[in-house]
């Protein structure tokens, strides 16, 4: 029976906890096209003049870790707008990829449910919310793994089942 | 100065009211993407033997009123994976993405917050909580929508910015 001295929890919609593991779980996904690619079409292939999808994934890098750094730390980041070419192989950027899903780990057990309502300036200029600022680094995630698997089936490859996690 | 008959009230990540007004967002965003498209080409264009834009389309309809419905009232909802031909101009295609805005906003509204984190079978065979249910919904968009974008730039055609919703 209960009594006044213990209230119900409130309901929850979503936790941090599955937040993240979503978001790592989209990751794993985007891991695997990133495999997918042959070395070679990995920094050259592309469509419509639109970048390499090894380009893409440095955006990718460049956001999540460093991005969600921010977030948790106030360590300023900054978003390199000119896409330098990648002086990497695909192997390397791989490495970044797991050194990335530590990160990203790291950080958000540093981040407490309070903070995600709090207005930002993600990369020092993106006003936002902490979860609108996280919500877009994982929906530009998955908006250009999408464009990846076009790249892949222009190149004939089957790319891993979109509900793979 | 609080009293022990006022509760604090628990912070909360993501509230529902966010999560559908991310979602519709998101749906505009797309509806610009729908508009951006020649009539022709988006029933006809297609890279690397995928689905035209539109199909893709018929699909986002096929889940995000039906899946939600069955969500919030229980009555079945089956996908359609024959994926047939549309017999519809795009502007008929646009009105049904309207009145599927009214349909999502409609059903949201069914829907209290205890239930999101239910495990149900969506469409009959997906089995899921309800929250996880619907971000599949909504990735989903973001993963074609993006695939899209490069039939777009494929055509020459500019697609709208990712960040305006």
């Amino acid at each position: 029976m209960k009594t006044t001295e213990q209230p119900q929890k409130e309901a929850v919609m979503l936790s941090p906890e599955q937040l993240v593991a979503h978001w790592q779980g989209h990751r794993n996904l985007t891991r695997r096209v990133i495999e997918a690619f042959p070395e070679k079409e990995f920094f050259t292939f592309s469509i419509g003049g639109m970048r390499p999808f090894s380009i893409m994934v440095m955006e990718l890098l460049g956001i999540a870790a460093p991005g969600l750094c921010e977030i948790a730390t106030g360590k300023p980041a900054t978003i390199d707008e000119e896409h330098p070419a990648v002086d990497l192989t695909k192997s390397q950027i791989l490495e970044l990829w797991d050194k990335t899903t530590e990160d990203i780990n790291l950080y958000w057990e540093m981040l407490p449910i309070e903070r995600f309502q709090e207005t930002i300036l993600a990369f020092g200029q993106y006003e936002g919310t902490v979860i609108s600022s996280i919500l877009y680094f994982v929906d530009n995630e998955i908006h250009h793994r999408g464009q990846g698997y076009v790249y892949l089936r222009s190149l004939g490859i089957e790319p891993p089942a979109f509900w793979e996690r």
